[in-house]
Formats: structure tokens, C-alpha cells, sequence
């Protein structure tokens, strides 16, 4: 691993688009992503990791681009052949998403760290940027909801995000522990900026700040930290974070992201980058605030928002 | 279970041709498979078990008629996937097939039994026939050849049986045993014949009567016991079986088909239904003979040797 200068904290959809843009606009091996992993879970015998895999295929150039996750050019042989046969076909596995999920758990299962099984697929797939897990051990997300306690794909995918939540507990992950290679790059000696993904802050970055060492190490690291607001106009582009946030008692838009950050991890976020049309309510924030348009739809607004992140000053 | 009048011992795509005749000509419940499981083997952290797949597909009407194994309409994209990651892709595992080795594998993980997992397989397929693996434990046949120790697979698929083979083990089958279903069977008061399938002797029958209590079992039944010749003029259709016999010491032809059973397990087999090409031999056999065209290349083929095979008087 080389010694990175910037470390991305990132989740699935969202966050890999900021990741490939850091990705590309850095010589390779600069860029260190510590991926969420309390989305991970067993299915079907196999030990699958949602947001592992759409930053591996994004930064590979493999991944469904209109869809954000999954492969391009995928088929569904063995899910319509499982449907037939009566199987547990609610989640979408493609037949080449296959090949990861096969090698991973055949090495999962077996004992290997998933730090180390990461760093082999990202060689596999010539992806120049290092991802690590945000920790080797069992770390589940589960959302506490007025229709009982959901797993997260239960909630996600089954519910679709439709149960009002009412807690959040990330399963495990006090007794969970950062792998040597999160701190090796954590202690960089060239490390120049610590960035925060436009990533549900409560579903992809509150998960990876719960392993004990993660937020304290963080901070301890005396490079700035940049978040990028997940919200534009009080709306999130994709997925749950307004409602969460809402049902969870935030305020709304980038105060609500902000002041999510500061109360929970006091002294964590340095400064934070939030689009254009939240302008407005940067004077509400108790830190620097840059903005820019933050919408991801292109590889051009990708590499804007990096070097947005990259340059902004603290 | 329904209670069977025939019970065939069988491996995979040469027994699985009589299997589908006997299958189609009894009426529905009436024929009870016991299934060599001497080739299962771990892959990619599934569990595999070839003959039990080949004669699932073959009874349910979706193998691939001309290869006699896997499926019809297969697609392979995890596996040309798993070739451009580097992964292991010397077994040829289709997109649709997987479906079914990874509903058995998260079952088998978990401690269940093959038997009913086959079960409930077979009715997911709307198979007519009770398929009973040859035992729930693991059990492996193993080569010893002059290169050495070989696992079934390596033997069979990436060495394509080219090593000259001194022995075989099928390790595991001292410790292993009948399940209470296959012995339910065996008790069948409707029990009319018992039947050896056209498998190779040595690796795909031989096998089922290594497991303790099967070959007794076999002979304490008041019923025929006929095997199928699996050789057409010394020759086998597919498959090492005349190499194998010929590396084994044993004699050519039906006279070593016969020797061979008659030496290893005596008073096991009442009678042989050879290929007429083969009469020649019937008086150097020391048992009942009938004779008829043995080669199963369409539906028809497979139900007269099915119908051969029940009408032979013994």
C-alpha cells in the first residue's frame, strides 16, 4: 500500500462518484477510500459487501453507470433460474456481480481478512486508488423501526426504505477493530486531506466513525477534514437522508448534515462543501463553508467537486 | 417418500440415461434413485455434487442433451467473469446451474442434510423419482496414480483421466453412513427389482456400496439385484471405465463388468443385461444373462433398456 495524501470516507451510490473523480484527478496511489461495511451481509451462503463492491466496479469502469452499482453489460441467468425454482430472488445478483461475490466468500468463509481480500480484487481489477474496509470484523447495520428492528438490506432493498425509523445501531462494532492497514494509512506521512463523502451521513459514515479508534484517529490527524453535503435544496439525489433524517429528529438540509457531524463527532469536520443552491444557509454553519455545483452527473462535474474538495481552503 | 417397486444405483450421465427411462416408464413414486456422491467436491465455496445434479437435470427434462450433463440454454457469464479476474475456472460452472449449487451450498453450510435438500430439490423440478444421495457425510473418491494422489475433479476434469491409476480410495466411507430414508427404501414392501445403472463400477457404483450397510442391505433383499453392463464391445460409451478396469488388473469386456462385482462384493448381483454385440461372452458369466442394444441414444433406446431391465426373469 502506498502511503496515500488524501482519505476519502464513503459509502456506496454517492460516494463512489466522489471517489472516482478523486480517483482520477490523483497520480495513482494517492487516493486511500475507506468503504462502509454495515451494509454487508449473508446471502444465499455468500458474504456480499454492497458498497465494497459499487466503489470497486466504479473506479474499475465496470460499473451500471445509469444505475450506480452492479455491472454493465450484466445478465440474470441464475436469478431467473433461482426465481423458478422458488428461491430468494429479492435481491438482484447478476451473473458476473457473481464471480466477485464467489471469490470473496470463498475466502471470507474461510478466514481471510476482507482488508486482504479488497486489496486483491482492487490488483484484479487495475484500480490504481487502495480501498480498505472500515474494519476485518462483522459490523451490521440495523434500523430500529415502528415495524420492529429491520437488517439494513431489509430495510433498503425489501422495505425500500418506507418503515419510519426511529434508531440507528451499527451491530458489532464496539467490539470491532480497525485493521493495520486503516491505521498504516490513517499515520501517512504525506496525508494532506481527510475528505467526507456525499454519502448518507447516518447509513455510510456514522457506521465507519462507530468502530472504536476511527473518529479518534481521525481527529488526531492534523490535516483538514472536508465534508461534502449529501443534500442539495433539502434533498437528497438518491436514497433515505432527508427522511432519516427528518424521522430521526435532524434539522433539515445542510445545517441538519452539519449539525449531525458536530454533535455527534465534536471537533471532527473542519470545513464543509455544500452545493450552490444551499448558499443560503452557510452562515448557519459553525464551520468553513465552501460551495460549488455538487450534482455528480458527468465525469466533468466528478473531477470538479474533487478539486473543489481538494482545494477548498481551511 | 412413497414406498419404490424398483430402486436403480447410479452415477452420473450414463446411469442418469437409464434413470430417465425407468423414470418414464414407472409410474409416478415407483423408482427410488440411490446417487453416487463420491464426486462432490467444495469450489469456490459451493458445494457441488455432479451425479446428483446430472440426474436432477436429466429427470426434470433441462440437462444439455448432447453433453448429457449441466444445463440446456446455459449461459456463462460469471464464469468468463471469474477467467478475467484470474479466478479458478477449470470447472465449467453455468450461470443457470449456479442458481441450484448455491441453494444447496447455503443449506449444506448450515448443517443440513443432502437427502432432504435433494428432496426438496427434486420437487422444486416436479421430478417424479425419489433421488436419494448414497449418504449425507462426505465422502471422496480418491486416485492413487503414478503422479501421485489425485482428488476425484483434478482427476477426472483437469487431468482428463490421463494418469494410469494403481488404486482408489473413497475416503471418508468407513465413518459414513446410510440415511434413514435410503434404508426406508431398501425396506420398501413394494420392492420388485433392484437395479445397477450402465456407471462406471469403480467410480461411480462402487462408491455407493463402500458406505457400511449397503451392499448387506442390498443382499439381504428378496428381490433381483440386475446391473447394466456400461461396456459395448470392450468399449465404454464415455468416461475411463475400460482404461480404469484395464489399470486395475481387472479382465476385459462383461467378463470383468461381472468379475468384478462377483469378486468384490459376492452374492450381490443375480443378473447382467449386457449389449448384444457382447453375447459372445454371456457363458463366461456366472450369472443370468439377457441381451439387447445397449447404447441409449434416444428416449426410446433408454426405455427399452428400462424395460429390458424390469422384465429380465431371473
Amino acid at each position: 500500500m502506498r502511503a496515500p495524501r488524501v482519505i476519502l470516507l464513503c459509502g456506496g451510490v454517492g460516494g463512489a462518484k466522489l471517489a472516482l473523480g478523486l480517483d482520477r484527478l490523483l497520480p495513482s496511489g494517492d487516493l486511500a477510500i475507506i468503504v462502509n461495511t454495515g451494509d454487508d451481509f449473508d446471502h444465499l451462503g455468500l458474504r456480499i459487501c454492497p458498497d465494497l463492491d459499487t466503489v470497486l466496479y466504479t473506479l474499475a469502469g465496470v460499473v451500471h453507470t445509469e444505475q450506480g452499482w452492479g455491472r454493465a453489460d450484466e445478465t440474470f441467468s441464475m436469478l431467473s433460474e433461482l426465481a423458478r425454482q422458488g428461491g430468494p430472488d429479492w435481491f438482484r445478483l447478476g451473473d458476473r456481480d457473481l464471480a466477485l461475490h464467489l471469490q470473496r466468500s470463498s475466502r471470507w468463509y474461510r478466514g481471510d481478512r476482507l482488508t486482504e481480500i479488497t486489496a486483491d480484487f482492487a490488483k484484479q481489477f487495475d484500480v490504481r486508488s487502495t480501498i480498505l474496509p472500515m474494519t476485518d470484523e462483522v459490523v451490521a447495520t440495523r434500523l430500529e423501526t415502528v415495524e420492529g428492528v429491520l437488517d439494513f438490506q431489509d430495510y433498503f432493498v425489501r422495505r425500500r426504505c418506507e418503515p419510519v425509523v426511529q434508531a440507528i445501531h451499527y451491530d458489532g462494532a464496539q467490539l470491532a477493530s480497525v485493521s493495520a492497514e486503516l491505521l498504516q494509512a490513517l499515520a501517512s506521512p504525506r496525508l494532506e486531506r481527510i475528505v467526507i463523502a456525499p454519502s448518507n451521513p447516518l447509513l455510510s459514515i456514522a457506521p465507519i466513525l462507530s468502530i472504536p479508534g476511527v473518529a479518534d484517529g481521525l481527529r488526531k490527524v492534523s490535516v483538514p477534514i472536508v465534508a461534502v453535503a449529501p443534500l442539495i435544496g433539502g434533498r437528497a439525489i438518491k436514497g433515505p437522508t432527508a427522511k432519516l433524517m427528518q424521522e430521526l429528529g435532524l434539522r433539515q438540509g445542510v445545517v441538519g448534515v452539519y449539525e449531525f457531524y458536530a454533535a455527534r463527532y465534536a471537533g471532527l469536520i473542519d470545513a464543509l462543501l455544500i452545493d450552490q443552491a444551499d448558499d443560503h444557509e452557510a452562515t448557519a454553519l459553525g464551520c468553513v463553508v465552501a460551495s460549488t455545483d455538487t450534482l455528480m452527473q458527468t465525469m466533468d462535474d466528478r473531477l470538479r467537486v474533487a478539486q473543489r474538495v481538494l482545494e477548498l481552503s481551511v
